[in-house]
């Protein structure tokens, strides 16, 4: 009698190979595809019917967005760091595909889960210690397992589906490439090296020749630190930032190139393409140095920073994420207002910012809006740099 | 009998009144002018004459670049962060001309100091306590003073100039202006009121339609951490940081505008561009990610924002600010090696680094080098995860 | 016509001399007394009484005791730190008596406070800093205002006082001391000098030749990071606490002497007794270790330290100390259980620990519950220490 | 041909079984007793004489005091925080240990090193990561080997002994001890359940019923931050610090208990007793109290913290520890002065300190120092408070 295994499944070689795999282990395999926007239709159709070539007892696909804004770009956008100040997470799809993959086990009433991760990478970490946050599941991961005995895995993958009749799809591709509505990222090759990328390693964001000539301004409009319109239109938070994406990337605003130290302790060199989230990162802090106090400013990075580490490293159900999130959501309550954004290419600034929160005590900034006297001010300079002063006066002659 | 006081001088409305205020009220009067590059030959020459001219009893010109590289330049960029994650501390050079006026006042045998700030702004903070951390030293501050009479200080300054004789320049400049070798920062009208600037609000950094058609590449080489190279060509920093914003500003790099928090706890918004320094921090930045160890860059922004924030509130010279640097100059200690700039317009990469320090096993980054087994990457996972998982297993059934 | 103002009055020299003081500049004045412990129902009777004899209009004793827990020992227990490591913010009842004369001046219609806090202190920033912070109040501070002429205040307000007819209270005390329910702060005359304290600088810890010889054993339970029942009987928080001070006070728990930083930048050194407030900061402590997740234990205290410095500091209503206390709540979902505290005198050990959610796998900590495997732990550790060991490797030969 | 191996050895059941285990496998083995501390001369001696008889090649011991002074009381002080707020590092001669082994290996021409450490806990972490952090050694460690095989290890070891014809001595120990001179930690039974310790769960720290009954006084100088006498003998840290153990164990002072999150993720509650190094880090503290600036007091602990993490966790040998060390060496420039210690039992007070660098601006603290004006402290309150303030205007009617 088999037993019932979810495994979360993207049509791609690795989860091509854990169906037969599985199966031939006795499992009966029940695929989960989360669409979090890196395929169109046509992709979605043949997954689907890749997965019931291969042998999957049921298959669902799920429409990943709403639950990728509400549980990554939300708290992510209140958060408004990057990791290692550059990073915007765009693996986070993981921790949703998780919680999909979770919910089909519940309702098929097994604790069998799957995933297709290696055991070389960061991704296993994430996805392994989001399934073991959430309780007691057994995790296979038939990759990790085959990697015990084989180096070359991805051949002993293709030939191992391709003597069972399935046919595998060619990839010639320089780099790897993974894409979701968060953005794309791209490693491999000379990347890997610290050099110079070639014209290959590139996505969504167009290179100067092809940006457009004229200047792009919209209008983003946040409740309680949420982006909930754009330009007027109130528009659902995934279809928004995918409208975004779809703005600003042709105009190559949100790419860039780091070197991360990863969770496994070793250096990982990537180029992201993010032309959406970044625009949105820009618009929200833009309003937050308006409407915050100056130790709210100060503050909130040491919680934020925190947060996207945790995020990182695969923390993503620790009770300390939850504690974050409560500060993060308060820290929100009158970041309300509007952000006109621009770019002409390349970068984009929030132009304009329009707020009834702006701590300004008259029309405008200091410069306008000082109602204390030069005396005040003396005295508030003697006090405030006592404890250098009387340092000086001790320790220097 | 007159006594000898110091006054930093640029030669403007409001230092240009000093002079003669201070000499009616008995004080023999020296100028200092500290040149950190915001000033022509042309400009220099003006400012000598103009001293005399109000009836300074003597004037001094000083190079402040190398004391401005040195002093500042140099730790800023090894910490490596923005004030608010934003701002690349253009002001910092008041700390220089600080010292230089100290410097004077000692060689003059004086312990009185002169300075132009306004009893409104962020500045009076810097060049206050700057002076009082270097020991008992009178500061006078003559626009400061009047402001406790008058309320349209820059017209009673005008006329005061003007009824003794002394020619004042027209300015019609819609915006406050500040430029020195680290950059420009505007600020004032539409800026204030949190409006798009208009094309005026502009000074080094070129609009898209002028940016060169050519891609730009530079190599600069570091040593523990500071700059000492462009291009193969050894150079002093400030020369070399000229050389930056001469080659990063017609391609529009290093443009900002952000709302800050000031020392007086009032929101002050400005437009900056700093398209060499800005190309230096991410020069550095990328080096410092491939050869630091995760721990040290987890931890080193905690120190960076801290030195940041004491430069920013003018907490220059406090013993803590000593103790941050000792600790960045021993996180230098392997940041050795070039790294190739590439601009085509509006943002800088670092594409290329070259360093004997790349934390790398073997030629390159995770993705070839994995020196672990499947097993020790799940013994990993099992015990890193360890406290998350134990608190699923109690708290969630 | 008389205006109303109300003033925060305790019956002591200084807020004794400002109700006429005030009377004779117009006022009308509005007597408020918040009991927070440090009184008896005499002393209560007389601070009635002397108000009355000064001629306040109207005198109202408000009890202090639950807004001082809710507002403070609950988050500041939660909290778990003292400032700088050492001292448990006995002086923040001074925010509940700006909340009681707010509410008090909102119940007459006015909009005028008065308090008797000097211009040296830092008491005057709390205050001022809490009414500011709560709208737009007229702050009458009439010590203060006799400083600007007067060397010394204490004697003139004596005089003005007996001139007037009003008797004053022989005070003879060799140290300023404050007392309310949190405990007693003692400074002056030796400790200031970083002397050693004389045996007069003692309030309610005994010393050792007076404690009981009995061991003392309490039981403390907590509910969401509450402390709830004493012994088993359930308590309202600020009885709770006084029942906590009168049995470890006997025993010298609690009783400490630091060197503080204050918030105008001077040195400040105080004795401070808080017998219950430290028995409860112990017990919380243990039981959090207990529950709490790694990643909550180390990132906790970040917030914690945040939280006290605003509350020393007088921003106990800026808007982050309510982003710090959404963290702080969520952080004691868990924190509940019971915890034996026992003292035979000086210390105070949490020495049982009883709580659901202790993150232990079986009955008991690591020594029994190991579940891994030695490979998996040799996994571990070559992952965790990978970019250390890298860094070795790269630069050490 | 044999191989040599150094072996880490202290005479007890894990070390002692490691040689005949190391010795079969084809080992030369030489074993390396650091001495700490723990032991007395005849100790010493049957350690040697226990190599000896289990057939090591060659024995040394190292005098460890002077190296864990230098190595880690001293940065330790200087940092001035113990781990989670509690836990001294007791156990930090393990880095020392290893620093021994290795230099005994490099006398030997050898890379392998051999240590007793058991796979289940945390000190193997240190072991091997110090190891790691010098080079690339080969580490064997014999009771993680034979536990991949046996559960019962210690019955294993015995039984491997004996039927070797090697004694081994009886041990009927309640508690897992672990002595040395920074102090004593104690763990197992009752303690690992979280109930209240036996009376058999103490080492030095004597009970109250025991206290000497005549007051302690000790006078300790400090140079940069390191204690260099002891009621005015000058004496070498190691001396010193045995000293002042043998002078506060008597009076209880230093015991105390907790929960820590162990490296490899899972509680561990011990009772530790450090008299010497308590009353070390109250002295230290105090001096840095009136010494060091408000920016400092503030700023370090956040260092500190990371110190203490990084050598509880296994990262001795981190850059980043060396470049923290240079900020708390920068930072204990003038920590220089006495302090007066005492204590009647449970409780060490600094009661005196005397230093030149006292930021004090006349003899005493601010009660007596005010050189400000009231007008200053108003202007201060209005300008610090400003964005506060500001926002309760913007956000609250």
């Amino acid at each position: 009698m088999s037993q019932d295994i979810v495994l979360a499944f993207s049509g791609g070689l690795d989860t091509s190979f854990c169906v037969p795999y599985l199966r031939e282990r006795g499992w009966k395999v029940h695929t989960v595809f989360v669409d979090t926007g890196g395929v169109d239709a046509q992709e979605r159709a043949y997954i689907e019917q890749r997965a019931a070539e291969l042998g999957a007892a049921t298959h669902v696909t799920v429409d990943g967005g709403p639950a990728l804004w509400a549980g990554f770009v939300k708290p992510f956008v209140w958060a408004g760091e990057a990791y290692q100040g550059q990073y915007p997470l765009l693996v986070s799809d993981r921790y949703l595909i998780v919680d999909a993959a979770i919910a089909r086990a519940k309702a098929l009433g097994t604790r069998a889960i799957a995933h297709g991760c290696t055991g070389m990478g960061n991704d296993q970490v994430r996805f392994d210690l989001a399934v073991k946050a959430q309780g007691d599941y057994e995790i296979v991961a038939p990759i990790r397992e085959i990697q015990k005995e084989h180096t070359h895995t991805r051949a002993y993958e293709q030939a191992y589906l391709e003597q069972r009749g399935f046919p595998v799809r060619a990839k010639q591709k320089s780099y790897t490439i993974n894409e979701n509505l968060l953005g794309v990222t791209l490693s491999g090759g000379e990347i890997d090296a610290w050099k110079t990328p070639g014209e290959g390693a590139r996505a969504w964001c167009r290179p100067r020749a092809e940006w457009p000539s004229r200047k792009l301004a919209v209008n983003l409009a946040f409740e309680r630190g949420e982006a909930v319109a754009l330009d007027g239109e109130k528009l659902p938070g995934a279809k928004l930032l995918a409208r975004l994406n779809a703005l600003f990337a042709p105009y190559g605003v949100g790419r860039g190139m780091y070197t991360g130290d990863t969770t496994i302790g070793l250096k990982g060199r990537i180029v992201f393409e993010a032309p959406g989230l970044i625009a949105l990162l820009i618009a929200h802090r833009a309003l937050e140095e308006a409407v915050l106090t100056k130790p709210q400013n100060r503050f909130k990075p040491e919680v934020a920073r925190k947060w996207v580490e945790l995020v990182y490293e695969g923390f993503y159900h620790d009770p300390l994420k939850t504690d974050l999130e409560a500060f993060l959501a308060s820290s929100q309550r009158c970041v309300n207002g509007e952000v006109v954004l621009e770019t002409e290419g390349g970068t984009v600034t929030a132009s304009e910012i329009r707020s009834p929160h702006i701590l300004a005590s008259g029309s405008a900034t200091y410069a306008q809006s000082a109602d204390w006297g030069v005396a005040e001010a003396e005295g508030f300079i003697k006090l405030y740099g006592m404890s250098s002063t009387l340092w000086a006066k001790v320790n220097q002659q």
